[in-house]
């Protein structure tokens, strides 16, 4: 069976009881949160959201740049005004360069990968940080409260990077 | 409160019984899902996805083009072999072309936008077989399993698009 086909099961008994048919387009809590793609990192549960309240924007690293396009979106046509920015303990961002992917890249597949900015980091808190000040400095994004967070993928606990 | 100090009280909540400190960094079920960010759909609670799983790499559409420096770090790093694509009815993507945004950007910020393609569509069905063709077609991408569905906000419920 294909993950898609699990999904559909499990999709079966997720509708049996849906009682969220109402829901307004618009986040109800006007908040976007940017988490990275990270299997072990579930947003909704770790910060307490519900079906309806918030964006949630998640790539790998969760940076910031990557979610400008979604960020505006959000901002501009669905009313957030406040941002959360989510990275997180033993990240997979931590583990390479551009120039090993781009080398792992041109070995598998015969293709350059030189176009592609991979967004890699060495410093989490740094990395956190960055994003922060890359959504704070950005013309395109709203003066609005913007935190940013370290998850512990070993506790579950969100910790404020000041 | 801002909605950070609510997901701060939330999580403490979500830590307080975290029993799941020792998974591993690759998603257990080699499995990467691009999903829309919109609020109202929780990829976990409808594919059934647990804390350890499955990529979940999140933007405004689920557009996978905006989503190919996640899926290549995904699967060359971290081993997913599969991509499930979900967009949804009721999409804001469906509300707007990049020549409106454009201009709503430039009136409230001063600033051009030009450089921006906020990758909006007209119908939902086509945008999935777009994304799922793009990615069949990247020689970035491995040749996996990759299935589209159309989330209804309505039901809840998935919906294959062939």
């Amino acid at each position: 069976m294909t993950q898609a086909e699990l999904f559909e099961e499990a999709n079966k008994k997720y509708t049996a009881d849906f009682q969220k048919g109402d829901l307004a387009l618009p986040p109800a809590r006007k908040v976007a949160v940017i988490v990275c793609m990270d299997a072990r990192l579930d947003p909704a549960r770790a910060l307490g959201l519900e079906e309806g309240d918030a964006h949630v924007i998640r790539n790998a690293g969760g940076r910031a740049s990557d979610a400008l396009r979604s960020v505006i979106i959000s901002q501009r046509l669905l009313g957030t005004r406040e941002i959360v920015v989510v990275h997180h303990s033993d990240c997979g961002m931590l583990t390479f360069n551009d120039e090993v992917l781009r080398g792992i890249i041109k070995k598998e597949t015969g293709h350059l990968a030189d176009q592609f900015s991979f967004l890699p980091f060495s410093d989490l808190e740094e990395s956190v940080k960055e994003d922060v000040k890359f959504l704070k400095n950005s013309p395109y994004v709203l003066d609005v409260p913007i935190t940013g967070y370290i998850y512990d993928v070993k506790t579950g606990s969100i910790n404020k990077v000041k």
